[in-house]
Order: C-alpha cells, then structure tokens, then sequence
C-alpha cells in the first residue's frame, strides 16, 4: 500500500499550549488515517530568529515531543524525527541555494513581514532570508506530497514548487512538487481573549497541571456586559464557550 | 607533534594548467614541509558559478587531483578530500548562515566584481552570496589556522575571522580564526602573453603529452620586435623565458 507522504515541523522555541492542540496537533492525528505522515522538531528553523537565545531549544524538543505523543501522534504510524540529526536537511539547503533567484526569497511576504515586527530581533541573517529553501527542503527530501497550511503558508509552498521546477529544469526529475493542504484551524483565544500567545503569558499549556488548568479558567475573559449575575450572558465571542465547543466531546 | 592546519581547496572546473602549478601546486607542496595540509576538491563551490552546466565537474575532480598528486602532494603527509562528501561542511554552513548579517556578504569586495563581470552566468543565487561563508566552514571546521591566498582573497579571510568572531559571541569560543599566508604567486602568461586561461585557449595544461607541450611552445609568442633573425631579442617581458625561469632548474 502506497501512501501519499505529509512533512510538517514545528519550531521547537517553547512549551506547547492549547492553541497549537487545536490548530495543529489535531490536525496532525487525523492525517495519519490517511497519509504516511513525517513530523518533525525543526530545531534549525528555530535557529532562523533564536539564534542569539538558544538555551531553550534542546528542552523544548523533547518536551513537544512528549505533548505530540500525547496529542495521539503515533510513533508506530508516523516518522518523528529532529532535523537537525538528518545533515541531508543542510546539504539540500545547500543545492538549493546553488539555483534560486535571491529576488524570489525576497518576495515572499512573510519575509518582509517579519522583519517590520520582529524589530527586537536583527533578521537581517542569511539564514533568515534562506529559511524558505530549508522548508522546501524538509518536505521535497521526503517526497513529500502534502504539506497542511494555513492561508499564511500557501506562499511559502508556492515558492517551494518554483524552486522544484526551477531545479528539474538544470537535472532533471527528481523531486514532488508539494502541494498544500488547507486545512480548517479554528483558532482559539487565549485567557484573555487575545491570541493566544507565549508572550502575552495567556495560554494554557499541554503540560499544565489539572489544577492550574482549573485556575487559569476561572480567569478567563467571559462577557464583558455581564456585570451582574442577574443579566443574561452572551455565547457568542465568549472564549469559555469556544473552549467549550473545542474540547466537550459531549456538546449534546 | 602538533602543527599548525593549512586548508586549501580548488574548484574542479576544468583542466588544470601551468598557471595552476605555478601558481598554487608548487605551493601546496612546499607548505607540507611545515604544515600538516588539507586540500579538497570544492566541488559544492563549482557550483556556485557553475550550477547550470555541472557535466564536467566530476571529470574534473578526479583529474585535478591526480594532478594534485603528480605535482608532488603527498597524500601520506597531507589529507586529500571531495568536500562534497564530508555533510558536515554543508551542516556547519547552514548554522553560520543562520548569525551572519547579509550586508556582510553584500560587501565583499569580489561578490560585486564578479556578478558585474561573468554577465553570462546568473549570479543573483543565495548560493553565489553565501560562498564565502562555505569557504569559512570549510577552513574552520578543521581549525585550519592557515590559508594561502592571494591578494584579492584577504577580503575573504578577513570576513572568516569576523564570522569566527560573531559566533562565539553568541556560542562561545569554538573556532580558530584563520590567518593569510600571503604567497609569493608568480603569475605565468599564457601562450600568447595573455593571462594563462582556459577561456583564451592559450593554456598547457597538466595532462598534455610531451609532444603537444612541444607544439605548444614553438607556437608562442615570443618578442614581436625581433621580426628577423638578425635582431637582438629582449629577454624581459618575454613569456618564453618566464617560463624558463620558472622550469629550467639548471638556470645557472
């Protein structure tokens, strides 16, 4: 049996929360019906805006590892690998970078993008500019025949196919050309009705104990007009009522 | 016994000829008296210019290598290698990439010179701006303590010791930083006084036999003053007598 291959990583540059349960690892789970599935710590990647503060990046591998296995990723269908223990990753790098257009890695937008805000980081680094040829490598090694994506990654897996063409067009082919697979994220707030992020210290983690869960809940941002227990509350844009209907299986 | 490392590679991009053994062979020979010496075959550097049309790059490296040998490079004294197939080479060059500012690179001195000259090749490769930093792991990866350039490469040498520099600041203290050996490379004229290059068909190149080189010398240019017999030569500026000098070692 002949399965279509799925490459997906994560940067390994903190604990994992809920918002990438929901929005990822889920997603993850499912796939493995379906696909050959390759997941993997993309501790390089982390490296692109890190490098200066790499003191976290060994621990959170291991430790999103563990929350993967958790989640339902299975180490008996799926391939888990650390990128950085596959040299192959960098010397694809390497060939790649031999034919691609610096102008093409320019125009992507997450590029210029992410340079405008992360202003407390110098992404001026070869590396930076370089990081979607590493992708394209992560996933063309492997055959990879689908990549799942957010609406912000489809231009990143754009690129990755010209970048496949482009090196067909001096050896030959050699490689798939991914294509992505979009697929629906709900995105869940965090405790204070924010995105949920490290840094705005609003999220739940996986790794979280019950009790702190339940502390962190009865925080939560809820309705802001219900100022008194005798008016009626909202569900609509209440984050209690979306974790609700992410996470009770019985939703009745 | 601990020497000091000497590494030094040359690009397989064709034959090689007398410029080369003048030039370069001669002294890779000479500094395994005093080094212990690692040359290579950088064949991961070929293609940074020559990435569309990579036929001969195979060919070439073997036969620059029994050159190698031919001209006296003792693989008992010095370590010959592919760097192709060490990954490690690539590895540490991703992980350089990922701390070092693109305006560096954008400032070296030949990345402009040779994108404005070799209009033929598309030069506008991330591989072709990050060549310089391969050319650091290449040396650092063997804490190379030496490497003998020319002129037009202490720009090249003097952007290794800042990325060396950049990277412990981040990682602490790894690397050796690599020092010039500025050597004395008599320049050899080609058959008729021109540069010695493969490009003006006007080489002898290493492997011709005995009878071509024969050919080849009556053919060269001489002294064009001297249009009858009757007429003192001059000896300067003469390239067959340069390259008395640099062959006759009987020159009493």
């Amino acid at each position: 049996m002949n399965r279509d291959r799925v490459v997906s990583g994560m940067r390994p540059t903190g604990k994992l929360h809920l918002g990438h349960l929901v929005g990822a690892l889920h997603n993850w789970v499912a796939l493995q019906e379906k696909y050959d599935c390759f997941y993997f710590v993309a501790d390089w990647h982390a490296l692109t805006s890190e490098y200066a503060n790499t003191s976290a990046i060994t621990a959170s591998a291991l430790d999103n590892v563990a929350d993967w296995l958790a989640a339902g990723v299975d180490p008996e269908r799926s391939t888990i690998f650390i990128q950085s223990l596959v040299p192959e990753h960098a010397e694809l790098f390497l060939l790649l970078s031999m034919v691609v257009p610096i102008p093409w890695l320019e125009r992507v937008p997450t590029y210029k993008e992410q340079r405008e805000q992360l202003v407390e980081k110098d992404l001026s680094t070869l590396g930076f500019l370089g990081y979607p040829l590493l992708q394209t490598a992560d996933v063309i090694i492997y055959d990879g025949k689908f990549v799942p994506v957010g609406e912000d990654q489809v231009a990143h897996l754009e690129l990755s196919r010209e970048v496949v063409r482009r090196f067909h067009q001096f050896y030959g082919e050699i490689f798939v050309e991914p294509q992505p697979i979009l697929t629906p994220t709900p995105r869940l707030p965090g405790l204070d009705n924010r995105k949920m992020s490290k840094s705005y210290g609003n999220t739940i983690d996986l790794t979280d104990a019950a009790e702190d869960v339940t502390k962190k809940v009865r925080q939560m941002y809820t309705d802001p007009k219900r100022i008194r227990a005798d008016i009626p509350g909202t569900v609509e844009g209440n984050p209690v009522f979306m974790y609700h209907d992410a996470f009770n299986t019985n939703a009745a």
